[in-house]
């Protein structure tokens, strides 16, 4: 096969707010290489993510993402790895291609486990898609209350394992933050997984973070993530050093290595990997065998869609000893209505990878012409790329 | 002062090859505050940094650059500092937006030094700007006879220092390779400086590059730039231990924690830091006073003009060891028609940064207006960017 088109659709909600919810607008990207579709997404800013796709090239390391992609050969996974090395050589000094192919690089496998009738966790060398206690990823409330109830009401749903985060955690003072937690725990019981996300809040600051382990350990918090700026590792690992409560961190790691060090260097017991980040699923396949082989636990990165999630779930399908799954427990409409099928929690609360060609998801076109926002991109006199060009039904 | 407008100005070169030059294209930033002016470059691909600086946010860790930018109060140093938190912390999730913000950055020091009628290294602290050994960077030539000629006409410029990179070095033979440098220490003679710039071609093979010790050791070869992969810090750390070659690296950082964390783990002897792509003056800054501490020499990567190149002398003017300065010696006529006055070696082929206000260089706008590359980026029916508002005489 060749890949004939990228396209990229640009969705958002009508409203978006300064909430930590990445669900508010998507980029949604669909290949076609001889007459076949792949879908994928970009967890990324859509509108520098498509002009990363089609920018003039400044120089020999600095071409678009597309260049790199577009007319290529796609007959199996080594060519969607040779690509992955194209763009990570021919784009090396721009910095937004990594977000913009890692949407390109789902939908490669997408399109090529619907070719061979395959899902993508087998194209991967997994004989098993295994079960998956997906944790509900929710904000703190504004009060502890709020927090309670917000944590309730997930369980109520069935969740086992919650992760609260963001909304001014780690901002104001400590006993407000322990009171956060204990109402966090308390939704929960005492039986359940709890995580607890920083969201960098205190960038670099080794003794804020440990003013509040004292609380994340009586509350048996399961981790604590991204207490520091992504690339911070010296950070991560003078607070590893003065708590039992294992780190968390990853989301921001656009390349395999940066995940990697995150396990060298920072010493993570749980490395978060976003595939609409990190330069796709065979990124963060990479990560995973990595971080299995270290005894550092594998966690996908998903705060969007189902065709996101089920993309975050094959890399670590078939392994049996990373249990943990981020689920997007309270996405805006637009995320939910991006797929027809959902990944469902089975009767033991647990979820898997789709047992269906590709990432077993459906598109849901009709419901996204809602969403679209469109995108006209012109430099130099030339059209370089125009919403107008991209249809979301292909006929 | 108040930042009341940012501009992008989109230039290039009327045709841009594959070369490894980053000086075929440009993107220029004006900030003006309360009237006062001041100039700053992007190290980037224009296109996706403009739309960094315009999207629409996504949410609120991934807001555009401008929203962190445009209104804010301006009176000092301090300033600019809480302004680079902001955006970290408010685009953490935007890719782009570092090497937006760089460009941003340094307008905004060279309008303060403007302001102040200071240059900028004085409002950094520095009490002298220090002389600098400049070295010219080439590109090796396709033979080695043509990269004896391109280092001789160098040296019969005035250079002590050649840096040679690219253009093949690393893909063909290791007797090639040896040649090559064989040659380029034959062009500088025994005395100068001779560095080797691997462009990063051995990704993470430790063993390939290894191949290349021996006859990096037989040219007496100051360092050996970017053997992998920007972040590939455990195959730098392998390959430190297998040459007497100081290992240097760092342009590929667009945080502080990425160009420390190449001290820390990665064991380079030299890191580079490209203001235009590591968040402007300020960020460079703290890692040349890192790098002071732990005995590691601090070098600027500048590719481009001597705007830029003024802005990357600043962060470590004053540090008297810190002797070794990358000049962009072949750059394309674009970069060298950006500024009126250019950073020019003086008698005993040292440069400074400038003793003038700012950065110490004016935009020569006249000569750029044949450069520009008009740009429109619409979204959602409004018209996020369009050079025709932005005007680069300001009258």
């Amino acid at each position: 096969m060749q890949i004939d088109a990228v396209d990229f659709f640009y969705l958002s909600m009508p409203v978006v707010t300064t909430d930590a919810d990445g669900s508010q607008d998507a980029l949604l990207v669909r290949v076609v290489a001889d007459g076949a579709v792949g879908w994928g997404e970009c967890e990324a800013s859509p509108l520098p993510s498509i002009a990363a796709f089609v920018a003039p090239m400044s120089h020999g390391a600095c071409r678009p993402v597309g260049a790199s992609v577009v007319g290529q050969k796609l007959d199996g996974p080594n060519d969607i790895r040779r690509i992955a090395l194209d763009v990570a050589r021919n784009s090396m000094d721009l910095l937004q291609a990594a977000h913009t192919f890692s949407g390109v690089e789902i939908a490669l496998w997408d399109l090529l486990g619907k070719v061979r009738d395959e899902p993508v966790w087998r194209l991967l060398g997994f004989r098993s898609s295994e079960p998956k206690i997906p944790y509900a990823s929710l904000l703190f409330g504004e009060t502890p209350q709020e927090t309670l109830d917000r944590g309730s009401a997930a369980v109520a749903r069935g969740f086992r394992a919650l992760k609260f985060g963001w909304a001014g955690f780690g901002e104001g003072s400590v006993e407000l933050d322990a009171e956060q937690l204990v109402a966090a725990r308390e939704a929960l019981g005492s039986d359940g997984h709890l995580f607890v996300d920083a969201g960098q809040i205190w960038r670099e600051d080794v003794d804020a973070a440990a003013g509040r382990t004292a609380a994340l350990e009586r509350v048996d918090a399961g981790w604590l993530e991204e207490p520091f700026e992504a690339d911070a590792y010296h950070a991560y690992s003078l607070l590893g050093q003065r708590t039992r409560v294992p780190l968390a961190g990853g989301e921001g790691a656009h390349n395999v290595h940066m995940a990697r060090n995150l396990i060298d260097f920072a010493n993570v017991g749980f490395v978060q990997v976003d595939c609409g980040r990190i330069g796709g699923i065979g990124a963060a396949a990479l990560v995973a065998r990595y971080a299995d082989e270290r005894g550092v636990t594998f966690v996908n990165h998903t705060f969007t869609s189902h065709l996101a999630l089920s993309a975050s779930l094959q890399p670590f399908a078939g392994l049996v000893n990373h249990r943990i799954c981020e689920f997007p427990a309270e996405p805006r409409q637009l995320a939910l209505d991006m797929t027809t099928e959902h990944v469902v929690p089975d009767a033991d609360g647990e979820v898997r990878a789709p047992d269906a060609p590709g990432l077993g998801v459906t598109i849901d076109t009709a419901s996204l012409e809602q969403y679209l926002v469109e995108v006209e991109i012109v430099a130099g006199g030339r059209t370089l790329f125009s919403s107008s060009q991209h249809s979301l039904s292909l006929s």
